[in-house]
């Protein structure tokens, strides 16, 4: 296995247009549908950067900014942002692509957690990740804090054990 | 338009079995799917406490514990916990119902933040509401620190002004 | 395995959207859409009941009322509403919920009949059911000339020995 | 309009394969999708016969006799059985062709009812029909049965009006 | 196995109505799913003329010349054009029909070819096909110069072998 | 509008994993499902060089080469391979990405055209295209061949016009 790869090997691409069977009654992407996507390809995000096998172990943030419309282009772009002992923290970004006007709209940013798995459906190690663009270092830098927040959230660490986050609110 | 309410009065159910078109490679039901599903639940339950039309704000957090087979009767409840200005956050959980041995399993809980919107897509107020359970008290109390938090993380929000974020890290 | 059960126990609510997707040309709910939705709440229904997996035998009756608009709230409610020696009638009620204007409409009724099967796809004996409503009771009491009216219809009992339905028309 | 046509002239084929996203957890087609496909056979058989749009009245009789497994060559035959003013008995056979062993049995028939309707979406008249082969006249003289039979279930005609079913008892 | 069929004898129909998820962000049926229906009745003709299992092995051809919108009947006829040794041109026609006004419009026209498989997926030989009527008689003897083209745009043959197809330029 | 391009610039990647409910009975993605993806990458990639709307008109070829197993990653890569007047021919290419064992096969090969219309639905003028690569070259080059032969199997273009495919067989 490799034992240390950069986001962009992990970049995975998935771009579609908008069908009526896709959308909610107000004739945009219907949400869940954008959320089964999203969980598509931050999934082979992870299994590329992991090489295994992966399940998701949780969404960890979805910010639904701008509707999108019926036939729309769609470009979903999901990188590994950190990786962790046999988990991996997966940024995705979902544009709105309009090649007519030229525009190229943010309309969704979410964080999915994957864990990787062996044949026995047991976790296994991950390579670690070297964070390039300024964008990447960000995130690779939130992640820690995020991963904390989660477990605090669900009672699996103690606030005050948490290091990362104390430093924000002291 | 009612002034308080119940988080039972949004109460919503819904059933169903997983067929082999909602299952991933592994024979469970895809995550994706269940995302969906429990949008559309929330949506719904959000609609029932607030009387009126409701778009997903966010996605605040989603925990897969327990895959969920093919075949399983799965059971999905989203409740309204707690009611800010024109948003609300609806919990949800869900659960695989064995009719045959009698057990019924905690598999996923969610968190999910819907605006209220008015006809001309405008948010709008939304009924304040009164906890009833003792569960229902602890997810009410919960809400206003996940909310800080997703504004932090989003900054729209200093740590300095999460007073109530900043009573855990203290 | 329990000997009797009471219709309220094998209740099974499945509360759904309908988007574009479900809908027909004229922009409603499509026929053979609700009737997959129903013949999946009665299975669960019949499975509950019997604590055992249940097969479809027939669908015995299905009136369309009122169309189901796109966007609408639909309530499945389906109930056990007789128990014969391995077979189960299982009655379904549809309504579509406006939480806005705060009305209830019962859009669909139909009535569908299971058999519990065991591991080896045999039928097995199913509990007795103990009416307790007013519309149970009277659910109940029809279910045996439904089912003589199902038997004669597909030649597998002559009028003569339909003692139930005799009664009707003497 | 032509005023008196033949059950041929509605003959209606869909012949389909089972693929796995329309299989039920043992691999046959999952009740509902069937269901479903018949619904648009039958549609499109009382369009044919009526020359008009039409709704779906109900669904009078299914019968599951066997289960269809994964990868079955489907064949459903729809032809109108009956034509009342307005309304339309419609008869779908269900057959599994097998062109490998060259059997084709039968898996399910099923009765709906449909009315014609014009562009207001009004009852209007559909032409007479005259069954020619033996199975066709057969249909056609047990269709009134059928209709007094609902109409009495739905508590809208008396039974010592319904003199077709009177016939059978006496 | 027989040993020399009819094109007949493959004749498979499909009959279908466009519902709403079936059509692009114009209103008519998505081209891709088109695609998909025309595959699955190639599949079966090839399946009744073989009588055996089928694969896929190309698309030949496929135009588009109509749009089918929303509500249309789509009446789909696949017929075995041609048989090779293992392989079977299948053409298909796709007609909108409209009851209403009774007419029959060409809309897409396509030639899939398909390989019989034995038990062990490997190729086995199918019966020869006697065309009958002229239509059946000028698409089997234009597969042999499709069946050229196709090998000579894949690299699989030397123009200067295509005996059928130098004909037509020379 | 711009006057002349590179295919890169409408290079489309659409990836994605083969769930359950896309795979046919040999548990492999179904050829139709298949189709409708290419479909949908080409109708982007040409809607990217036209800056325009865009309507398929016809599939000129697609091979089946390797099976595409229940859970692979599936990468599909679309660009103009040619710019006609107001027609573009698409180049498609498919592949089985294994990020587990790191190779990556090609599995289907596809040849869409599809043509530019402007909002009242007529064809409009597309920009030019010069290829860069060696393999867009070739693809170049090959696309009028194609044209024409997808002209005279239409009967819409007689042999002796077709100059460029003369060129190959004399």
């Amino acid at each position: 296995m490799t034992t240390q790869k950069f986001p962009k090997e992990s970049l995975t691409i998935l771009t579609n247009i908008v069908l009526p069977n896709e959308t909610n009654a107000l004739g945009n992407l219907f949400g869940g549908e954008l959320l089964a996507r999203m969980d598509r390809a931050c999934a082979i995000a992870a299994a590329r950067h992991s090489e295994s096998s992966v399940v998701t172990a949780s969404v960890n943030h979805v910010s639904f900014d701008i509707a999108i419309p019926l036939a729309s282009i769609v470009v979903i772009e999901a990188k590994v942002s950190r990786a962790f002992t046999s988990s991996m923290e997966v940024y995705v970004d979902v544009w709105i692509d309009n090649p007519i006007n030229k525009t190229k709209l943010k309309a969704t940013e979410a964080i999915y957690t994957f864990v990787a798995v062996d044949a026995n459906n047991k976790p296994k190690a991950v390579p670690a990740i070297f964070p390039e663009t300024e964008l990447e270092q960000k995130r690779f830098e939130g992640a820690l804090r995020r991963k904390q927040l989660s477990l605090i959230l669900s009672n699996r660490m103690k606030p005050e054990d948490a290091t990362e986050l104390k430093k924000i609110f002291n």
